[in-house]
């Protein structure tokens, strides 16, 4: 059993600071626990009262005569370390502080809050806040929230990071006969995070979809490892606020907490096949249809409607979510044909028109859902004259029930349709009001599709621990920050990184020899911390050949760069090989303070900046993962022959992402690597780096 | 007055096949014409019933005593061209068909339709319709259309081009309290358009902000004068069908007509300062703020909230429409944080948090509202347990009756929020239910209020008529398609479009007299309608310098092309100047069905394809309308000193860009032009065509 477990379903539940008043926060959530069904035992915990709501009051924990497995508190934040370590005494193997007063007040909220995390694990219990709404479970029937209504018994798990949208959300789901299994609100997350929620809720039989609004997640890595196993079994579907600066600045105003970046959120969703909506309305629109229906077998999909126009509608919105409307076979066209309105349309989106009753859809949506070409249907309603829509809710249930096809409907309208509604989420199909909802809620099936036909990866791969000899050298210059293209080199070439042939020259001589040693065209550039433009400086020169002609450029570039810096220290020059002309990309690393080593991958040159054509993913990945994330972008268009361009070597691209991706969790001591440019060849003949950076954590 | 008036506000209405059977469309019809309050005649026109509904029937519409100047029919399609006699005879100025079985069931339809046309025409009548829903006007209280209920009375003028969609749209915003002033369903439109209905709406003294939902625009050039005219007094927001390939074959599948390029249509929307919207819902959200608020002077938006986690969500939809969460004044802060909760936030999002109460609300509002750092505010509210919304929506109209800031509210919820909306929305305050409504709605004001500020540009311009007396020329071409670069050369210098220099030659002495004048290095194309890839078969040499060189050129070009392609009609060689680097872009133009020239910009090369980085617009453009869909690419900004570069010569791309307009414009038997590239050099240097191309119409 999971330490979760008494917070959704406990064997009896203490409210330490229940009160009798209707105008407190407390009654309202004792009254909440005592209406929705729970079955175990109910403490309320008040020295000063006898009873409340006719259920007999204990002056503490201590006190509390039968099995006890959940308290909730509600008194003031500064009772807390005492409730706990009555409750940790008493055997209370969960607490759900409702009270704030903690970490979002400031330096001595977060002391407190740090006091009541060492005695929960001083005493093995687990805690839910503080700072947050409670838990519901509408199978257990638990209610420790103070929440107006519960929503409907049903297959959606929900986790909040704000306490206070709950309210809001449950009234929603009520008016629109959404079914939740459970929800928690985490608040602080002092303890209890949205990942262990989320590794409850894969336990949890009652849950069949996990659906999460995130404000940030603290353990990026962790919240990746978990979600990628999770989602193999149920599927995740989050909204994430903070999305831009505006909303990253306003979630960190108020939980104290840095949103972290958004690129980061991005690739671990997709990594751990999470479904990232964007809306609130979104969100529950997904998780029904993720809930409700089984996944579509492709992606070709038939409207069947009574109205032109929101079919045309749904049509857009089923284009942009990557489904694509399908033919009917002419079989099916012809059957139709004989039986609806003559002026009808059989061909996809069927159109029954304006006077189409209940018995049309019935056949049409029988003959449509038998149709081979067919993977899934969209039924379509608009309100007419004299047409009920509840009997045409009735229709698709009956023809649906049979079909291991996906079936989301539209039924436009909003009080009109109500009683439909009721109908179809009763019998598990999901109804939305408007045609645009048809192809979010089916691209989420059909994106969760994909996922689960993808291999699964183990995650983390190997890769840590292979520190080689040379790297330790990259403590001599902690806190220097940026190393030059000098001091990157050997750490490229520890990791096999191909970079450009060349070396290091202190003097004329040792110029001319690495010269000579490359033995074709090779470029120069200056060596000097104190130089930021080279080629502005006089710093680089191109195109040298033969020992000679790099012996006296040497000479006059540190004469020249002398002249005109004289202030700058000129370690030296390096000496490169003139590399051949392909296409540039770049690869790199930043480290992100949640998710650690995030791989990033573009097209060089300015079209990087002018196009922010660039992916991003959590470090590692693997063959696949880096692929996908060289292809994701339209710069590896380019290098997979776009335009009858030759194919380039993609296979050698993967692998720098690779080696740097190793590179990263070897040392968290670097901060950012960045090869710039890589130069690919084309397929077979490998890439190189022509330059490229290390940037070391611990500078000022 | 205008011709549509009668559809709207008729001194009296004759309904032509009225039943008094209740289970008939056209009983419904003349029940709702009955039952809203509207005072003119009313006359059931049936020769088989004495009265309906206790109103005296007519046999036809001649015998009717009072004044009439609207007929709706509900008589079979074929008996529409009798009925339109009569009401041409009888003098009504006005029918509305609701009949189908006209254009949409086919070639009988259509010549059924066509000549109800020619009646209408003759007899100065308009017509709506056929196969329509009808009109309503919720101020006169007319409604000829069978959809059940009626929306609040208000400010918006709805516009269909579907007719179904219509009983959802009312039952959705009767439900929401979205106040029409009237709305109008216009089939398949045979006489009056979306066009001459929006010319209608902008003198109506009820309707402040019009609303369409369109799925094709037959006379776009039409549409876009009439909406630029119209949009600097009224705001026209439209939702358009069909935005997809999918949606654009749904469309057509349904009203028979082609829906055309998405890329004309948004650039006429934004010519016009249409807004356009991507759903039903946004389509509403829109129109009710600009119906009910002020324009904000900025974007500087501040949300006063009692949940920080609508507040992120919000501010993330905020700053995805351009608007920024403003700064508040350290005295607003101060005064706040003197009155508010200790532990409240007082800089924005201000959170006030659960507690928060309507006088909170109320005091929050009133200083934010007066701070001179704010354009706009959001009150954001959760349901609590202890705080009633319609309070709170009390305290917001308080507050906002005042201040000519706009204020867009969101209550999230839904039945528990309610009474709320229907307090906000009496006061002309908008509420939403999600927090992601905000910014599309503030959006709106926005990009109306940008709009505004805009100078008005006189449309079409004056460019018109302009033939040059070389281009009759182009008649010889006609049928023959695709003009290659040596006849395209002539029209383009006709029109002062720069083209490299250079000319045609059919022999070598030709070919090095030309390269005389040149006088510095050219390049060599062969001229022949059969060789499509000219490199690859030996056509093209580069950087040729001298007579000699050239003339020897011209014959090893000749032989090797002619021994390559021993049938391919070779014409001669095009001789032109090899023309410096620059900047490589593409303008053109092809002609839309609907709107006419639409002309295009975009980066050369492969970038315009990789990223489809282009914009569009319809000619003529203005100097500032050309300037803007240059920067609207991300190409314009690597034309404007794109870190650090050499700014380009901008006027002389917008130069080009009015040029081909006017090209565009002169010549109709011109479907396509493309300059591609167009080099451009740094400012005051120009831009140089180095080949085009003209596609002429009429060709097999």
């Amino acid at each position: 059993m999971s330490s979760l477990t008494p917070f959704f379903n406990p064997k009896g539940v203490a409210i330490i600071g229940a009160s009798s008043n209707p105008n407190k926060l407390s009654f309202g959530i004792f009254s909440n626990l005592t209406q929705y069904g729970y079955q175990g035992g109910i403490y309320p915990i008040n020295p000063n009262a006898k009873e409340i709501l006719g259920l007999q009051c204990y002056p503490d924990v201590a006190s509390i005569p039968g099995e006890v497995d959940l308290a909730v508190s509600v008194v003031s934040g500064g009772l807390t370390p005492d409730i706990l370590k009555a409750c940790g005494e008493r055997g209370i193997r969960a607490v759900t502080i409702i009270s704030g007063g903690f970490r979002e007040v400031g330096e001595d909220g977060k002391s407190l809050e740090q006091r009541c995390l060492e005695i929960a694990h001083q005493y093995h219990m687990r805690l839910i806040g503080p700072n947050c709404v409670g838990t519901m479970d509408l199978h257990s029937g638990l209610n420790t929230t103070f929440i107006y209504g519960v929503p409907d018994k049903g297959g959606i798990g929900f986790i909040s990071q704000s306490g206070a949208i709950c309210g809001g959300i449950v009234d929603y789901v009520r008016s629109k006969h959404v079914g939740f299994s459970n929800f928690a609100s985490l608040g602080n997350e002092a303890d209890v995070t949205e990942t262990d929620v989320i590794e409850y809720l894969a336990t949890d039989p009652n849950t069949r979809v996990i659906t999460v609004y995130a404000e940030g997640i603290q353990d990026g890595r962790r919240f990746l490892e978990v979600a990628r196993r999770v989602s193999r079994t149920k599927p995740i579907v989050l909204l994430k606020a903070g999305k831009t600066n505006a909303g990253a600045k306003a979630v960190s105003s108020h939980t104290g907490s840095i949103a972290g970046s958004m690129a980061a959120y991005r690739a671990a969703f997709h990594q751990a096949g999470v479904i990232e909506v964007a809306s609130v309305e979104e969100l529950f629109d997904v998780a029904l249809a993720l809930d409700f229906q089984p996944r579509p077998s492709g992606n070709r999909t038939v409207i069947v409607t009574n109205s032109g126009g929101p079919a045309a509608l749904a049509s857009d919105s089923l284009a942009e979510n990557g489904l694509v409307l399908g033919s009917l076979t002419p079989e099916t066209q012809q059957a139709m044909r004989a039986r609806l309105n003559p002026s009808a349309q059989v061909s996809n989106p069927v159109d029954m028109l304006g006077g189409a009753e209940p018995g049309d859809y019935r056949m049409a949506l029988e003959m449509v859902l038998a149709d081979p070409l067919v993977d899934a249907v969209v039924p379509i309603l608009v309100p007419q004259a004299l047409i009920k829509p509840e009997e045409v809710a009735h229709a698709v249930l009956d023809i649906t029930r049979s079909t291991n096809k996906p079936v989301v409907t539209c039924f436009m309208g909003d009080r009109a349709v109500d009683g439909a509604r009721e109908i179809l989420h009763a019998g598990r199909v999901p109804m939305f009001t408007f045609p645009e909802s048809v192809g979010r809620a089916l691209g989420g099936l059909s994106t969760y599709q994909k996922w689960l036909e993808r291999t699964p990866i183990d995650w983390p791969m190997s890769g840590r621990g292979l520190k080689k000899a040379v790297l330790p050298g990259l403590q001599q210059h902690l806190g220097q920050g940026s190393l030059g293209e000098k001091d990157t080199r050997p750490v490229f070439e520890a990791y096999d990184i191909p970079i450009v042939e060349g070396g290091f020259a202190k003097s004329a001589d040792e110029a001319a020899q690495i010269a000579a040693t490359i033995n074709t065209a090779v470029v120069m550039k200056i060596v000097s911390p104190d130089i930021l433009h080279k080629s502005d400086s006089g710093g680089i020169r191109l195109n040298l050949i033969g020992g000679e002609s790099v012996r006296t450029a040497f000479k006059e570039m540190m004469e020249k760069v002398q002249s005109t810096h004289p202030e700058a220290h000129l370690e030296g020059v390096m000496i490169e090989k003139m590399a051949p002309k392909g296409v540039e990309v770049i690869v790199g690393m930043r480290r992100d303070p949640s998710f650690g080593p995030l791989l990033m991958f573009g097209l060089g040159g300015i079209y990087v900046e002018l196009y922010t054509d660039v992916s991003f993913r959590v470090a590692p990945v693997s063959v696949d993962e880096a692929r996908e994330m060289i292809l994701d972008t339209k710069a590896g268009r380019l290098l997979t022959g776009f335009r009858g361009a030759a194919e380039a070597d993609l296979d050698s691209v993967i692998d720098c992402i690779q080696k740097i991706s190793r590179l990263s969790l070897d040392h968290p001591e670097i901060e950012e690597v960045e090869v710039n440019p890589l130069v690919v060849y084309p397929k077979g003949q490998g890439s190189v780096a022509l330059d490229g950076r290390v940037i070391l954590g611990g500078h000022a």
